[in-house]
């Protein structure tokens, strides 16, 4: 027979990867949720900094310009 | 005074805006969540047919190509 299944992970947890700040906090800021176009997921001040100065994914290092990012509407 | 703020939503539920399956159902069958360029979150399958058929979001109808959707990590 079969091992039982791991329980599924239903709802991961949503947050900025600079900053930590969930989603629900950083709604209730006034900020928004973004999303680069290499898939990682930032508040709109955190992205907005790190493409003014970085300008690169502090995740996975991707080049990253103001077209390289938009809202996640989630 | 100040009414009680009403509860936080902490996280939202996150699924696929074509088949409506959560981000927990499509892990466990091999797909992906993605992200389109508009913001607007779907399954791999579903964001793959619609791109080769419709070729615009089903959501909010900007038009879609392979270039302007992307695996989302969350
Ligand atoms: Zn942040
Ligand atoms: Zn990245
Ligand atoms: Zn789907
Ligand atoms: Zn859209």
């Amino acid at each position: 027979e079969a091992p039982p299944s791991p329980p599924a992970l239903e709802q991961p947890t949503i947050s900025c990867l600079v900053c930590f700040d969930s989603v629900g906090t950083i709604q209730k800021s006034s900020r928004t949720l973004c999303s680069t176009v290499c898939g990682h997921v930032f508040c709109s001040t955190c992205i907005d900094a790190v493409v003014r100065q970085k300008k690169q994914c502090p995740v996975c290092r991707k080049k990253l310009t103001k077209k390289q990012y938009h809202p996640l509407f989630i």
